[in-house]
């Protein structure tokens, strides 16, 4: 069966360059880069010249850079590391991703108070209630760039400027899909699987100066902040992939909105759907909708029948069938939140994907609508 | 230049194999394993799998078997998640990996108490002195099944009785090489990269019903223990490594003894060699050698030189010149210390790798007595 992939938010097919450097350093570089000699000597220049070129992609010193499984063991690092010098208050919002709603709940458990932030009905935090809720003893402020269900871009910058707290951001969403400026934030988070390459990896930065105690420990690598043996292979394939998705950033944000124009114009098409978030501050390659009277569920798997892959609410979450947080936060009521599914494209979205996707979608949400009325009627 | 391999005990080069297994899944299954649809089922599947075979491998339930970045996190995961229901006094030794002495002093700022034991002039923990060590409070013991720098094997078996303590056993560096009884213990760690698998990957086996707090969260993975997108190309590649480690494991160690068994002929025949730990229980791959009056840094920079890979402790501690604590922990005067050597084979070491060592290495150690006695003249 043909397949359409459409959720490149939950995770990307590897790229092909990416997948060609892994496979040149799994077959080549073997050593064990804390190791002395030569073998040992080439893994450790593959992970500091990868380290090298992350930095330069997003305009930081390669010292404030450091690798990790991936982005939910970066933001468990962020928030359990950061100390509590000032105080045990942290703000975040609602709509962030479970691995900070969870490790906000453990801090809670161990005596931290946490502000979790509401956010508009397009899904945006308002930088006036960060401020508010700013007390002596705020330590961390925690807003993800751009959110992973609903696509809307948070204000970063500006909770950036003239704050007396320390700002993480959880970029794992917006990296090479839209510009992020560094110098707006304290800590950053970074995935490789969002933008083709490979699971398993990712990266924090970390501003120098800032406080960071490490999660796992042993070995002193990574500076100290993450001991372990690095996962040589695919931090060079995380690399590439970084370089690519922030080096041809606009040609990528060009092709993803063209693939997701055309889909917009068909969704218009669908009487009584509905696009949720933000029109003008979103992700160039997410959409969520609700199709009024259509089962999310039923939706996702009727389309997977057909082989078109989307989902409903994020990966992290999508086998459960509980409503997404992020729509209830936004205040979406019960039914509407129910009734949406998430459409994510990517830069390697093929023309014939789109065409599957408009071809089936609109017959497939009237079917499951004279079925859902049947039943009603029955 | 022809190089010649003996790092095994720091890493491994991927067998062929599990090359092929990485390759496999990472150009074919690209879906997330938290999606329902056949992109995501597919990934889980591979994931479900390759738990069913390492549980296999092993003789415990898949359940059991969580996977992780590495033994490192594995190690700093039972240490921090086992609780604190029965006490706050944990008992291990003074041999363990850095990623065990660190969490450990971690633990002990957070007002743990750790006793630290010592182990005889082979590299033997005592299981008295662990006994005797016993309180009240003691909620866990870790004591590592074999030890990386000298290849002692531990009598974890003999501590697994008659017990009322959990207990966690490292088995980073004996999967593979020795048979292990999994019903001895309640933790124990694998690793990925030290037989033949990729690194960035390894598990925590925990038995059914033990207590085990997560340390990275979000997302409700791996049982809730481990948050996070799993890293699905690794993870099969892992299962294929462990199942080829312990499948073929007698053949394998037949080959690793022989190979050592040359190299031991030949450190014979080289004056003021001592070769350190037990002779009897001892890991087939791995040999620590004093050579009286050469520097161990000296030594494997020289034999570098020549294309020969060896090292002076562990690779997590190879880049200071600190003489190993293993060593030390032995009894060895700091002279002696600083005068050792690892050599690790593995079952891939060629015929031409050994040889090329025994050519070099008699030389190599006159050449620098040599330098270092002209040293002392002048």
């Amino acid at each position: 069966m043909k397949t359409s992939y459409f959720d490149n938010s939950a995770t990307t097919r590897i790229d092909p360059q990416v997948q060609e450097v892994l496979l040149k350093t799994f077959s080549r570089v073997y050593g064990n880069p804390s190791s002395p000699h030569a073998a040992g000597r080439e893994a450790r220049k593959v992970i500091e010249d990868s380290r090298e070129r992350i930095a330069g992609a997003l305009g930081v010193h390669e010292r404030e850079i450091i690798f990790t499984s991936g982005a939910t063991e970066a933001n468990n690092l962020v928030f359990r590391g950061v100390g509590e010098k000032k105080g045990k208050h942290i703000i975040t919002t609602q709509i962030e991703h479970p691995s900070v709603l969870e490790v906000c709940s453990f801090l809670e458990q161990e005596g931290w108070s946490i502000t979790r932030l509401a956010v508009n009905e397009t899904g945006g935090v308002h930088p006036v209630d960060v401020q508010k809720a700013v007390t002596g003893e705020t330590v961390l402020v925690s807003v993800m760039w751009a959110n992973n269900e609903v696509g809307t871009i948070q204000p970063v910058e500006i909770l950036g400027k003239d704050r007396e707290y320390l700002l993480h951001s959880d970029a794992a969403q917006a990296l090479g899909k839209i510009p992020l400026n560094l110098k707006a934030v304290d800590y950053l988070t970074l995935s490789g699987h969002k933008l083709h390459g490979p699971k398993g990896v990712g990266a924090l930065y970390f501003r120098k100066g800032v406080p960071l105690h490490p999660l796992i420990l042993g070995g002193g690598q990574e500076f100290e902040k993450r001991g372990g043996t690095e996962n040589v292979a695919l931090i060079a394939g995380f690399a590439k992939a970084v370089s690519l998705a922030v080096g041809e950033l606009s040609d990528n944000r060009k092709k993803m909105e063209e693939a997701r124009q055309r889909f917009i114009t068909m969704i218009k098409t669908i009487p009584e759907s509905d696009i949720l978030g933000s029109e003008s501050d979103r992700l160039p390659n997410l959409l969520n909708v609700s199709f009024k009277g259509v089962d999310a569920e039923a939706l996702v798997l009727a389309l997977d029948a057909e082989g078109v892959y989307i989902s409903s609410g994020s990966a992290c979450s999508s086998l459960s069938t509980e409503p997404s947080h992020v729509l209830l936060a936004m205040g979406l009521p019960m039914e509407k939140a129910k009734n949406s599914v998430r459409f994510s494209v990517a830069v390697d979205t093929r023309n014939e994907e789109v065409e599957h996707l408009i071809r089936v979608l609109p017959r497939t949400v009237s079917r499951l609508r004279t079925f859902s009325e049947k039943k009603v009627d029955g």
